[in-house]
């Protein structure tokens, strides 16, 4: 669909102090607009307008949160906010054709979701909501796969409306009889009375938000859905990634991703410079700093303001982090120049295990743990490596660290060039070249 | 087009003993059959079916060919060679429908001419041909865009034929009517009856194999149009090429690239053990491994054999031997902790030059050198690098190296970074996400 309506004309009571002054549809959660995480994926999809259909008290607002983010939209002066939600869609008549997006203002759902929804037709209803709660939830029956009844007091019921409409302009015609009748309508009536056919999306994250419990809860939930994890190695996906999500979550509201990154290269900075003082302390700053450096990328995708340079200038400042830890590491504790040899091949090898993933990326266009399960398993990641040396550093086995570190990352560069070759070599057999 | 219609009836005669026993198109330059070359590219753009006019001596080579190449060839016997390859481009029209290709089988064409002639119509000229000699050329008059003479004795001519048609089935009526008539015809005679319209392309490497000196031309042609050069520095571009294209052109025959890649690897690891012995005599040998280098991907490229892996995997033995290279440099020279510090440094930095260039591919989907030109101009390329250490490694400047090197290779790296930065900023200021 070409264009999406809107409803944003609720007073959101229940948010209290919050929705003073602010739409609920513009509450930030996770550091973006409800509105903007919906707004921004739609665009992507292909919606060109939006129909904003607001109270007298919030057209401003909206005006200049358009404007600030590129959306082109249309905002619709409700002045009868007691005629019902369904008198607010009917204010989107005239300026719409052919099949429409209709959305609530103070949902969240998860890009996933949206890519599915907008391709559907009615109603978009969930079987098995797992992130709301059913009681207050708006419930719907199914006859013959249309809507029979909904309700939020339904007994009986087959999924729960997720707020979510793709809806044609004959739903204009039923909601005029039913506001000629009865001076009002709500939505609910409205879909009723058409018995519209519905579309069922599942297995998502989505939420709608009511109270200051629920934006904490989408906060929680949203910074979780953000963790990338194709690069995780154990100890990010069994201590690092717990301890950075709570770590983001609290601070997704008031830090940007690039703030983040710096802080997290002037920690490992810290660290190595640490060695001089003591090298126990400086393995365990060097893994609080390895637990941090998780925080920027999931800030950064939770508030949707991810950036290629972002990601490019972390993996850069990462390589100098490791080399400046390794190397004050060695400076301390190393006067043997085969022992210096062999401290070099751990750092240099440190280095070479992103490269060998990343260059594979650019010769191949697409990501190493996608096209190779098996890599997730190989051991020698940076959060392992970490890991490790902190420990050493604790156990003030140096020596062997260095020892471990040169044989541990050259073997898993290795292991990755075989995998790599494994991979393209069944390819060769069916398709002669792989230019 | 679909199809194309290849002429191979001749015998090439003027090729001596090189065509006793292999048609002319089939004669391999530069690693690949001269067919391979044109048909490979066109079976890229679409064609589907090859219709080989040959003589019946070499049937069984044509077969074999396409068998093995995957090519779907129908080979058709011409058993009147003398009637002319008119005659020849006769025996195919009940094989083709539509617009269809005839190329000649002799021919040498570079891919981007194949590309733009494959979309023109009629006989495709060239105004300027560049490398074949104009005394043995087709000469073709042209009026109104359309052919009014052909031949090799033409006195005045606008063009040169290129060997390469795009024509439709109404060739063939014109075909058999000078048959009927004369019980014989040449091509050239059918084309100037037709008064074809003709198609200039212009620029690009084309040219016919009719002798030895041909093919020894071709191959160098080949090859020096086969440097990738977008990451070379200026040592590189003023010496390597210069070296590795010659070696290229001797070895395209007889080495395939892999064999390269790992001579050449294995001559960087010797260079790095030469460091026991002779300082002096290692720096020279780095940089004739560094001039080596270049060969296997000129090989590859010149001989249309090259792999992502192949790129993938030279690209790391290339970081593992300039570490090997000055981590022996600096095992067998410095004893100091401090100098020690100083040469990781600069070893670290070497693999960090590759990293920061690859990890932007990886970012960005797109070569660094492309979007940033100035990149070209940073100094401090592996190239550069390694002539700086053979220089150095000659003056037994040996500390000096280091530091140097480690400060140009992060320095570098760092310009890398403020480039990306420049480039990624000015974008953003149009287009507000960069997701
Ligand atoms: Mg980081
Ligand atoms: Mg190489």
């Amino acid at each position: 669909p070409e264009k999406a309506v809107i409803l944003a004309a609720g007073l959101g009571t229940r948010l209290g102090k919050l929705t003073e002054e602010t739409p609920k549809g513009l509450l930030k959660v996770a550091g973006r607009e409800i509105l903007y995480r919906t707004m921004k994926v739609l665009q992507e999809l292909g919606v060109r307008e939006f129909i904003i259909i607001t109270n007298p008290k919030y057209e401003t607002k909206f005006r200049k949160f358009a404007e600030k983010n590129g959306f082109n939209a249309r905002i619709i002066i409700n002045e009868h906010p007691e005629k019902g939600n369904g008198y607010s869609l009917y204010l989107a008549k005239d300026w719409v054709d052919g099949r429409f997006i209709l959305v609530m203002s103070d949902h969240i759902y998860e890009r996933a979701f949206l890519v599915k929804a907008a391709e559907g037709e009615g109603p978009i209803v969930d079987e098995a909501p797992r992130y709301i709660s059913i009681d207050e939830a708006t419930k719907v029956k199914i006859k013959d796969n249309r809507v029979e009844d909904i309700g939020k007091h339904l007994k009986e019921f087959d999924a729960i409306d997720t707020g979510f409409f793709v809806l044609t302009p004959e739903i204009f015609e039923v909601a005029d009889e039913i506001l000629s009748e009865k001076g009002k309508a709500e939505l609910s009536e409205i879909v009723k009375k058409a018995k519209l056919k519905v579309t069922f999306v599942s297995g998502f994250f989505w939420m709608d938000i009511d109270t200051p419990q629920d934006i904490k809860k989408a906060r929680k939930l949203i910074v979780q859905t953000s963790v990338k994890g194709s690069g995780d190695g154990f100890i990010s996906r069994h201590l690092n990634r717990k301890i950075s999500t709570r770590i983001s979550t609290l601070l997704v509201d008031y830090v940007t991703p690039n703030q983040m990154t710096v802080v997290t290269f002037l920690l490992g900075i810290l660290s190595a410079l640490v060695n001089f003082i003591s090298v126990p302390l400086a393995g365990i700053t060097y893994q609080i700093s390895s637990i941090l450096d998780g925080v920027d990328g999931e800030i950064a995708r939770a508030s949707m303001k991810t950036s290629r340079f972002g990601g490019y200038v972390d993996s850069i400042l990462d390589r100098y982090v490791d080399f400046a830890f390794l190397l004050t590491l060695a400076y301390v504790t190393i006067k043997e120049p085969l022992w210096w040899a062999i401290a070099v091949t751990a750092i240099f090898g440190s280095a070479m295990v992103s490269y060998s993933t990343e260059r594979y990326k650019a010769a191949y266009g697409s990501d190493i743990y996608s096209d190779i399960p098996t890599m997730r398993y190989l051991i020698g990641k940076r959060d392992e490596r970490i890991f490790l040396t902190m420990l050493f550093c604790l156990a003030g086995q140096i020596k062997a660290l260095f020892a471990l570190l040169a044989i541990l990352a050259n073997l898993r560069i290795a292991a990755t060039v075989w995998l790599v070759w494994k991979l393209k070599n069944n390819a060769h057999k069916c398709n002669y070249h792989d230019i």
